[in-house]
């Protein structure tokens, strides 16, 4: 679990006091804050101290393992050591903080930790303020990464964050677009938790919360106000907390394989897939339908035109290696049900 | 925030593993259980190893600081130190072992640390695992204990539990009337939550949802069965994450003073005096008194018949020295509503 949470409106306003007792001598706090923001007025807000540093973060494309050992490299070279790692900004920029974290005290590549619970040491303190809400990076205990061989995060106990601060101010002027797109994320690990194999009532109860909460802000409500990005922070935390209890399921595995081997983000991705999922979440994927229209979003289509069998084959690997996900959404025989040609299928339509 | 949150059926059965990483060199895990399990099974299921010992608490009564100090003097003599404390039980159980561990590195009586973040350093390594469900505890961050002068926690980051086990076979056995009391002690925290001045969306949702669910086991459902306990469980927990969050109200604020003054438990106490608000809840009182009449349960009355003027005195007192739960309850100006008059005239209908 992470530490300490803090909710509130204008809560950033706090983070210097936050941060205080964390400073050890004069190693500094590193903010890595997504690159949206340079040259905005969120990072003068920023209380640096010393040798503090803000690294502005492309995360254009999501977090590499490569990006990461080279971040942690340089600070290592520049401060020897550093008092914390604090990631602003969205799902990458948060998961970006986490593997910087740990990649501070633990040796070798980032990559030589994907998978579960590989990571030996703790990290340096590390905090988390979301300014995109629906991933649930905020509360996971992964940091998803594209290595040399997979997109899988550094799963372990030491990966959560040791605070996260979330202020619904800061995610008010997200592009209506991105804001969807995010937002499905957390809509979409409800459907996948709450349809799962692996559901439990502590899941589940979460898992109901943060659906009803997107129901609310992305369906019943005509105008999008503070209220929204009150509910929407809340539903991001409260999905998280569903799926690291659970599992999630058909979209993410799917949408991982887009994502290896076209790039495709992470919440962009999935909503491209959910659009697709009547055989597997039938009620979701209309209820989708509706939000995307209600919300005058366009997702893509045909993004898989064109593509050779090369590139189907890697993307199906990629999918079914996911195998924790495939057995919470099909159950144990599911490698019966989803086999590569009815995912080629798939992957075809989108 | 607690550090490990595992919840499932059956999950007791992993204490072993789960205290493994804990023990220190020769130094004991000390088992704080509940005396209603004195002769019982589950103690005989308790992984003891080497000089790991239970001590079996009579909480016949609340936990006093007393007690507190006199269990951390015996195992410091006893033991020098231990490898950690875990607490088995309802309630007070889990709040005795919270204050025994942070007694085992705090200098002093537990009664010099009743307050808000007076604690001075962690205490050692502790664990809670309910076996009933609603107070709370096993997330609260405070440690309710009645000391020479007042009633009032140890609250301070140092004591929420490290780990917790929510295993909702363990609360399968408890008499119907207990359940009950504990069950209204979530209720009424989901109304005092929500109902108060001091709510957000973090503390709404979790308040939501942890009503619906009592909602759903003490009024809906015709039969208790497994799965009320499971949602019992989770709602105990949603609910004691909404008032962290928040604060309680009347409800607590007056049956602090029986409890302080009569040695009214908990549950009963706040049923007690729920049982007649309302002015101050109205929609939650109706809805109260429902659930009393639908589980056939008996809520005493006339026990503060023929209290001397001195004794309604002391339990305004304790009562009006709760400000955050009046505030909460009733804003800034609580003193102009909740006249010392007004609270007599209240604890005279109890």
């Amino acid at each position: 679990m992470v530490d300490y949470v803090i909710y509130g409106r204008g809560s950033f306003n706090q983070l210097d006091e936050i941060l205080a007792p964390q400073r050890k001598d004069e190693a500094p706090i590193i903010f890595l804050v997504d690159h949206f923001f340079e040259g905005k007025t969120l990072p003068e807000r920023i209380p640096l101290r010393g040798k503090d540093k803000i690294i502005f973060a492309d995360v254009t494309h999501e977090p590499k393992t490569t990006n990461v050992d080279k971040i942690a490299g340089e600070l290592k070279d520049e401060f020897g050591t550093v008092s914390g790692i604090i990631g602003i900004g969205g799902g990458s920029a948060m998961d970006l903080a986490k593997a910087v974290s740990l990649m501070m005290t633990n040796s070798g590549s980032a990559a030589d930790y994907q998978g579960w619970d590989l990571v030996k040491l703790p990290g340096v303190y590390k905090a988390g303020i979301p300014t995109l809400s629906g991933t649930g990076a905020e509360v996971s205990r992964t940091t998803v990464l594209t290595g040399p061989t997979r997109k899988l995060g550094m799963n372990s106990d030491f990966t959560p964050f040791n605070q996260i601060v979330l202020d619904p101010e800061l995610i008010a002027d997200v592009p209506v677009n991105q804001r969807f797109y995010t937002g499905m994320d957390c809509y979409i690990h409800c459907i996948e938790s709450l349809q799962g194999t692996y559901l439990n009532e502590f899941s589940k109860s979460y898992g109901e919360k943060a659906l009803e909460l997107c129901q609310e802000i992305f369906l019943k409500k005509d105008l999008w106000d503070h209220e929204s990005d009150d509910k929407l922070m809340m539903a991001s935390y409260a999905g998280g907390m569903s799926i690291a209890y659970s599992q999630v399921g058909v979209t993410h595995a799917v949408s991982y394989g887009l994502s290896f081997l076209l790039g495709t983000k992470h919440g962009i991705g999935n909503c491209i897939v959910m659009n697709h999922l009547e055989d597997y979440y039938p009620q979701g994927t209309v209820e989708f339908k509706q939000m995307v229209q209600k919300n005058g979003v366009e997702i893509p289509t045909g993004i898989c035109k064109g593509l050779t069998d090369d590139q189907f084959d890697k993307m199906i690997d990629v999918s079914l290696g996911m195998k924790p996900l495939w057995e919470n959404a099909l159950g144990q025989d599911w490698e019966k049900i989803m086999t590569r040609e009815k995912l080629r299928d798939l992957y075809e339509k989108l």
